[in-house]
């Protein structure tokens, strides 16, 4: 931006003073982390305001803006997490604090739609439940950097239903499609699922306001989510995504790494399944995962 | 910051890549200005996480933060605002958009106080209604920026009483300590006040508790607000403060501006009042506020 150069002297005096004075009453902050973040938000914030010459109105309409999304949220939707994720700061924050690391799997977003206590499935067990969709067989291994297995990771999976919503969307307290289990001896992993399929984020409120202002889609890519957890390694927070979906390059939370896509491979009603299981006259799919962790950080 | 500087080649590689794709996401918005706050709201926001590499654990706290800035936030009471002012983000704007021009008046905050449709007083009439406090005396002249009398300038003033509330803070719905009057035809103007005095902005929300882990005080410096709208010149937002008072080094919005500061002088209870007004046993003060309109933008 150029626009500082047609500002008076007196002008840049005003508005660099008065960062310096915002700046210096956060100098007795007791937390040394608390003072560095509370001064690089100033620093950024004034930046951001000085930048793009905010005027008036539009920082009325921020405030509108910011009021809105705090009026939307609640226990059950979280629209401050959908404004984060759709700016990209949740990626963001994702991938800092996921150095890459070797051939270590890569992170992606949590997403408001975890939820603590899942069931416990076996290995091999189906962590669909009562969600609709087509089956998928999901297999992989969890090894450490080293290319060990890791035996008894903690693998928490979570996913949308073929209508899109995932089972704290709905208001009947059903739980479905999330599970949990633990890898076998040799690091190896299996389960049913169902196949991942695109769907929106809520858009009927101010974030999705934003997006249709401008012009950008609320539709997710189809993917399935992952939190994989083991003794000595950093936990893994990642989804896998579907090779071929259209919209992996417009992911409305900036979600998609090219090593995340995976091939769904569709298999014909009639195609026997890894483990005899009957699914009658209907097709299904199959996709390997398989997962590396990053050692722990220190 | 040279946190950059330890990043691994493709760690940086990553999080660059990522700013450029949420950047241009925002490429499709049909309205330019739209586009180019939202591409300025994503580069300085990315540069402050990757700058201060903000931990998963602090932006959780962070998306906590804000909702309960949104969960107290209702008609009466504006925590996104009251966010804003403690950042300094309100008085950037406010300098960002009132710019230095020649002697005008300098600008400062609005604040969240301020009602449409103030009752009218007549020049030398009295602001305060019911509000408390010790009776002042408010005088001066409103020019534009060549020294002519700008007459029939709209005054808008409003202050807290001596308890430190505005009206809007009480639930009975008075009207008081806010008015609007007209200068005369020669620029003057002249009413009845209270004497302006410290009071903390609301503090029991989370912004106080920001203000409070950061060693900072909730307290604004004694003061009364104007607003003077006449055609042709711009519409000055600003207050006048009280010389001496020991609060205005630590405004808690840095409104303080020292070509705002007044001399508010005590008059012993008996000394004749400006225009005959019997006071009875009691001091009052009086200042002198001249005023300086800067042009109307183009």
């Amino acid at each position: 931006m150029t626009t500082d150069m047609r500002l008076s002297d007196e002008q840049r005096d005003r508005e660099e003073e008065l960062v310096q004075v915002v700046l210096s009453s956060f100098d007795g902050t007791p937390d040394a982390r608390l003072k560095e973040l509370m001064q690089g938000v100033v620093r950024h914030l004034h930046a951001f305001l000085r930048d793009v010459r905010l005027t008036e109105r539009e920082w009325q309409q921020a405030i509108e803006f910011l009021t809105a999304v705090g009026h939307i949220t609640d226990d059950r939707r979280q629209e401050f997490i959908l404004l984060s994720d759709t700016l990209g700061a949740s990626m963001q924050t994702i991938a800092i604090n996921n150095e890459a690391y070797g051939d270590a799997t890569e992170a992606t977003v949590f997403g408001p739609f975890f939820v603590e206590d899942s069931p416990r499935v076996e290995l091999g067990g189906d962590i669909a439940g009562s969600a609709s969709g087509q089956p998928c067989w999901v297999e992989g291994t969890v090894r450490d950097a080293d290319g060990q297995p890791v035996a008894g990771a903690r693998i928490e999976v979570w996913e949308a239903d073929e209508d899109g919503f995932y089972d704290v969307q709905y208001t009947d307290d059903r739980v479905a499609g999330r599970a949990h289990l633990f890898s076998d001896d040799d690091g190896s992993f299996r389960f049913w699922a169902v196949t991942p399929t695109p769907y929106p984020i809520p858009h009927d409120g101010p974030v999705g306001a934003m997006l249709a202002a401008t012009g950008r889609s609320p539709m997710r890519a189809s993917h399935l989510h992952f939190m994989v957890d083991a003794p000595g390694c950093r936990t893994l927070v990642t989804h896998i995504f579907v090779r071929g979906d259209e919209l992996l390059a417009s992911d409305s939370v900036f979600g998609v790494k090219d090593s995340l896509v995976k091939d769904f491979v569709e298999q014909p009603a009639g195609t026997p399944t890894p483990d005899g299981r009957a699914l009658g006259d209907v097709s299904w799919s199959r996709v390997a995962f398989d997962i590396v962790l990053a050692p722990e950080q220190q």
